[in-house]
């Protein structure tokens, strides 16, 4: 049960189109079931700082099954998952990082956002893993 | 004054067991004397994410001859180890790495164990550590 | 002058549409002007360690705007860049990375392909980079 | 189509009996089909050095689903693929390293054994590989 890059570039396009809606330039990285990169797509004039963080926020939701922001609440100062974003060669825990599942609600893959505020970078990652 | 392979793969065992009375799939690493990784398991479904962690709160115990939640206390904004974590290519200082003794009460290795809540981690290592 | 996004996802289609029929499974990287990161796909069944090795092929041809395996004949022993695969964070420098110009003949980018033999991935790459 | 703790612990106790008839103390890795770390032992005694070769031995082949030994071959100097190692984090391109398939030729993940000579570690990796 992987995700096939035929899936992950249509949840890039409906990523691309809810950016546009939203009026913001992203960029939106979908991973596999083991977290290997699949689809890529930075939006013109997007930042280039944002490129590391989609992949890294697609990554760190895969890697635990979990949105990114759900993982940035346990690792504030004094959580109990305090600074675990040293692990596999950096995390990211704020939102716009999902978990992509199947039918069957099987995890599949990942899609990880970055390029606005958390909050549209969580919009555009929750359309693109609904949408494919 | 090391621990051996058997020991290791005890620990191992014992974690594994303890795992599955608590219906949890988790990663568990034991490092010995010089932080070098001796035994690995990874549960079947466990966290991607975890491997890395695991191992790191293993080197983090033995680092530092502390159980890895020790060190987190300490690392908090305004404490003494405050950002410690930047050190040795990557510390994990919440709770699941506990150092090792023998008999005599000499260190000779550490355990480290993720998969699950903090709780359920130190839970596995605990009993781990105390059965080989 | 940079390549756009919609230049970088026909690159990426006609790497696909090339690989196709030359019935390979190929990882398809494209950097922009500033050696970023701006559309990937990595074919269904593709090698996992072509991910990497794709995008380091598309920033080695934009970092030193020639073929990466141009640069490969001058890493050898004895050459002149003897070991130059050690700086920015590694490169490759074999086959399968191309610049890619505009109309104009300036470079915009570079598309990097890996994933079969290096005569297959620079096959790829050179019809992407001339389909766009 | 992944493999089992289970099997990747028969792997690694067979690697274990192959290594004693040898009188070599070994690493023995083996990581799953996504190339993650499933079941480690290192020998008592064995190189302190060869805990991340066998690793990386183990994730080369899984990377590119052949012997780690068979890409050495092409990645000396003059080779098509030469200086690869400088991907994925470092590849180690010497024997040792094997995929993993089951009943029906699915490749299920990959061993590496590290610690003596390659012709010992390929020949503990290769019993390993053939018993479980």
């Amino acid at each position: 049960m992987n995700i096939s890059l035929e899936q992950a570039q249509k949840i890039v396009a409906a990523g691309e189109k809810k950016s546009k809606e939203l009026d913001v330039k992203m960029n939106i990285a979908v991973v596999d079931a083991g977290a290997n990169l699949t689809a890529f797509a930075r939006m013109n004039g997007a930042w280039l700082g944002s490129v590391d963080i989609a992949i890294k926020k697609a990554e760190t939701a895969r890697y635990f099954d979990m949105n990114s922001g759900e993982i940035g609440k346990l690792a504030q100062p004094g959580g109990s998952l305090y600074n675990i974003e040293h692990s596999n060669n950096g995390l990211i825990t704020f939102p716009g990082g999902i978990p992509l599942k199947n039918k069957d609600g099987d995890i599949i893959g990942a899609v990880g956002v970055s390029g606005s505020t958390v909050d549209n970078d969580h919009a555009v990652a929750s359309f693109a893993a609904e949408n494919f």
